[in-house]
């Protein structure tokens, strides 16, 4: 039986088990990875206290400081399933393990959006990816397609005609990137932009070859000859874990108040997968040490409620 | 005339200009120092990120990134007042300098509370501070009173016990601090604990020679023989300059909601000076970031109805 358990090992959760642990809260670190987002970002620089760093690095930096501390981790195990016995949390994962713990902060992150369309999960990590950054050096020198026009869309996008023989960036609506990378696009000898076309379906034999897209106002159909589909449509936050144990909001996100308290006492909330108004590696961080500091002080209650009865 | 005045040069105040100057907003920073409380801060545990660093050399790092962006800097000039003029904020300084925006994060910090005793004001700098960790090392080998039985007095008795011929710590409450640093003080041979205890006055000639405290149960007042008094007895919000522009709450902290707004529009908060539930370096940085942000969307929202007009 622990104090607490932290779920999730990106910058929310990592700075929740450090500021418990610095109040002497038997805590259990309990997640499918360590870095969550940050472990597939390139260059960082806006994370206060450094003006340029890679992902990895930073997480690197993360963890030593996490060993310090005598927290138990529990790392490569993917959560089910929250469940509340009385006053206990129990926390079931995937590999059938669990965990109980007085009080919890949960804080899961965002995974990438899904296209939901034929082929898609087949060709994963054959041909389709939902990380840019990751793997786009990959498909140098041959077609591909972005799926996405948003922030993360175009940039990829940007990345992907210096090194591409030929870029289609596909988006249902109009480019909703900011100004300043939707500019940047332009003269790019290599790029065509689909806007109003949906993606319909992800086709090869044993690596993706093309991809069938569709003009929403004609109907028409259009194949286009990619080696690589790179997914950047968005996120969506891991919330599935907790969505009976509380409400989620209309984006499926944790609602907290801004000391990190859900609607469940004792069952706190940071980072990406909660409403926090931004997603950045620093907020969650900020949130992440919120969340320990409250749960630290509903401990304190809980002790002294038992001291009074 | 600046898109965003941020004032303050805490880790709010610099983690919101950094935000701020990459989404290429016309930025002032604004503020009496750089740094705030962390400049006085000695071994830091618990920022994400640094295992350990002493607060100078973190403000430091915090400064070097800052000088990346092309922000504005006004250092050295203490808010007097912060106006509004139908949508434009005018910030008006001790020195009579004034500067204007169209939105403004107000990020000004804490600052120790006074004792508000005779002799206190008299005496500062001479035997008399608000900053044990920057000034005890002064009084080594001398009689010294600690003021205040938080954690940061107790945290302060702890440390002068190992320097001083003799503690007084006085305190009108029994000690608050977290028993762990409570329980450090046993057995200090060179401590006298006052709890119950009102400080009264400080006296001497040239330097501070004596204070004299009252116990609150009799009535009876005690001269204490000391070189230094240390006064650890919290923090209050910077909010002058703003108290005639919102309503504050009852610690006179400016309310924020999540996203850092206050109730004037464009007006943000961040950090220690907010209502924000843990003040934290971490915490104060991920604030100030989404206050950044925020103020980006309402800069757009602006433009947008400009246009539509």
């Amino acid at each position: 039986m622990y104090d607490l358990i932290v779920i999730g090992g990106g910058p929310a959760g990592l700075c929740a088990a450090i500021y418990a642990a610095r109040k002497q809260i038997k805590t259990l670190l309990l997640s499918k990875d360590i870095g969550g987002q940050v472990s597939t970002t390139l260059g960082i620089e806006n994370y206060l206290g450094y003006q340029f760093i890679e992902g990895p690095e930073l997480i690197e930096k993360f963890q030593d400081q996490i060993r310090q501390f005598p927290i138990d981790q529990e790392i490569g195990r993917a959560v089910l399933r929250v469940e509340r016995h009385n006053d206990t949390f129990d926390v079931v994962c995937e590999d059938g393990s669990s965990f109980q713990a007085r009080t919890a902060i949960y804080a899961a992150g965002k995974r990438p959006r899904r296209l939901n369309v034929p082929g898609e999960a087949e060709f994963a990590g054959r041909g389709v990816t939902y990380c840019a950054i990751c793997d786009g050096p990959v498909f140098a020198g041959q077609k591909v397609a972005v799926i996405g026009g948003g922030n993360s869309g175009v940039s990829a996008t940007l990345d992907m005609v210096k090194i591409s023989e030929h870029v289609h960036l596909v988006s249902i609506t109009p480019l909703t990137a900011d100004p300043v990378l939707v500019n940047q696009l332009t003269g790019a000898p290599n790029l065509t932009i689909h806007t109003g076309y949906q993606t319909r379906r992800i086709e090869g034999k044993e690596f993706v070859e093309s991809i069938v897209v569709q003009d929403l106002k004609t109907g028409e159909e259009r194949r286009l000859e990619v080696g690589g589909v790179l997914i950047e449509i968005g996120l969506v936050p891991n919330s599935d874990p907790v969505k009976h144990l509380l409400k989620l909001n209309q984006w499926g996100e944790v609602p907290i108040t801004p000391g990190c308290a859900t609607e469940v006492p004792g069952f706190f909330a940071a980072g990406d997968v909660t409403d926090v108004p931004e997603k950045q590696i620093v907020v969650a961080a900020g949130e992440g040490a919120k969340a320990a500091l409250q749960s630290h002080r509903y401990l304190q209650r809980l002790q002294k409620q038992a001291v009074a009865v």
